[in-house]
């Protein structure tokens, strides 16, 4: 039996999650029984949604439990298998969660799924062939609904979502413009991503101030907005959406501590008769083949050029996140295990 | 030609309307030309809405032009045709203004509809049979789109739209909860208007304190909210919102002002998964039909009794209507000027 390290949730952050809420610890992986399958994961995948989880709040699917391994989906081979679905050298995309080793049922259905990496890497199936470019393609298609020549916004632009959303945004013909932190953010954005500009919201100290930037690229309003961040961003992007726009909520990373991160001016809500949509994406798992399927051709073809920020080890991970949550990360942020 | 009272929009309100926005001014009716239909205005109907076309911003439809006669629905009857449509003696229902006399063009479709006062009284088409009950209509029916045994919550209970939506929900076999101002409304609410609870916010200082009282006759939770205040009292409800729960807002009467009146945590909508959608119903004007066949239904047969608040005499609006944002009125406000 391999030995198996992991990474538990120990205690919940009162405000800012920090690296002592987590606990380093190993294990023995258990034998197998029927029917069970160990996979040992290449890839940990860290994401916003995480720090939701961090939290013992109301209304948001299933709090972590404290004590168990921080979930996260993983990427990796089998390595052992009493399971006539699943032979060694497989390799899977699962939920293996803050850890190297995971025992999975092999029957239990989309608990694990068989991916192919002719054409995909196998770390893409965390990112833009993923959870988080079925984000982009839920809130772009399913909420934002965009028709040809509309404006459309996101922010986190460089991110996993933000990058899937901008290729997935352009190829149904739309003016896509990013917000993201820092110059080399948005110079990537626009040479590498295929968003017509990208604004830097660290040169802004207020709503007011950002918005005027948005809007100068924005001559036409807002029509679709996709939300990762909340905060003054969102401020900033409400006074320029267009009458009957959508917003897609994703994300509210600056909401996420417990402090309150006001609105300021919800009565635009009813002035701009906008629609507004907070969703989940692993509760709408009827869209992830038809999303799937576009997303892998993106890559394929080269029209989506997802760009990774890697950790180091298992031990890394912690750190990782918390910078994820801070925007330090440039592109999809992952832990390399292998 | 009769002489012809109006109030004129005279300057814009820099926060809280007032008075001296106003203007009285009298004026003669003009000469029928060819087509044209002249009404005497027996009711004025006062809006929420028309506090948001004072202001001269951006999104919300048509700002009131400066010196023009305030726009507001009328019933009254025909004095004069010369129209093929219309003869004199019959009951109609426009967009006559704050006036006591109207000319129309008979021609113009969907400017004058008839209506007919057997049993339905000429006034309530300005309310339950008008524009207020259709808007309860399309936010519950359209937007919250309820399921039996849902509960439902409304504020500003006891005005127009408010009594309408208690009646449609109830038909819909929904727990309907209201939410107004005073321990008078509250009893008239559930004495008079088929709620099954009404929360005095009077009563509360903070968005806490009221959420507790709400919670209390919420035991499991809220499905639907059809906002009509903003404020604190949205602050309230969102945390008790249900995940997949939707919001219908439809007035922000808080935020007309221009000050800003903060959502303190919108990372709600995304973490239980809310669908909130601002809407203007003159703009949905193929649901009128449907909805306006119920109200008539429920107001004649009893089930919806509308309750109205009279003042009288058009020099009487402004002060009526300043009132109306303050939450002085009791059911429908109207301005009888015959």
């Amino acid at each position: 039996m391999p030995s198996n390290q992991q990474i538990l949730l120990d205690n919940r952050p009162t405000n800012e999650a920090a690296a002592s809420n987590f606990k380093l610890t190993t294990v023995d992986t258990p034998a197998l029984v029927d029917g069970q399958v160990l996979v040992r994961h290449h890839f940990l995948s860290l994401d916003p949604y995480m720090r939701g989880r961090m939290n013992d709040s109301k209304g948001y699917t299933a709090p972590q439990p404290l004590g168990d391994v921080m979930i996260g989906g993983t990427v990796g081979e089998v390595v052992d298998s009493r399971s006539p679905k699943f032979a060694v050298g497989d390799k899977v995309v699962g939920m293996g969660g803050w850890q190297q080793f995971s025992v999975v049922d092999g029957n239990q259905i989309g608990a694990l799924r068989k991916v192919d990496t002719t054409h995909v890497p196998l770390s893409h199936y965390l990112g833009a062939v993923g959870m988080p470019g079925v984000t982009a393609y839920y809130g772009l298609v399913k909420i934002i609904e965009p028709k040809e020549g509309q404006t459309v916004v996101v922010s986190a632009a460089t991110g996993a979502v933000g990058s899937a959303f901008a290729a997935l945004a352009k190829a149904r013909g739309c003016r896509v413009i990013g917000i993201a932190g820092g110059l080399e953010k948005c110079r990537y954005a626009v040479a590498e991503l295929g968003f017509y500009a990208c604004i830097d919201y660290k040169l802004h100290d207020t709503a007011g101030s950002l918005g005027k930037a948005i809007k100068a690229e924005c001559p036409n309003g807002i029509d679709g907005y996709f939300e990762n961040v909340g905060g003054m961003v969102l401020d900033a992007v409400l006074p320029l959406m267009n009458a009957f726009g959508r917003i897609a909520m994703c994300g509210m990373i600056a909401g996420y501590d417990g402090k309150p991160m006001p609105l300021m001016y919800p009565a635009l809500i009813l002035m701009s008769r906008l629609r507004i949509q907070g969703f989940i994406v692993s509760e709408h798992m009827d869209v992830w083949p038809e999303a799937l399927k576009e997303l892998g051709m993106l890559v394929s073809t080269g029209k989506l050029k997802p760009r990774e920020s890697v950790a180091v080890g298992l031990e890394a991970a912690p750190e990782a996140f918390l910078g994820l949550l801070k925007g330090k990360n440039f592109g999809k942020q992952i832990v390399k295990l292998v």
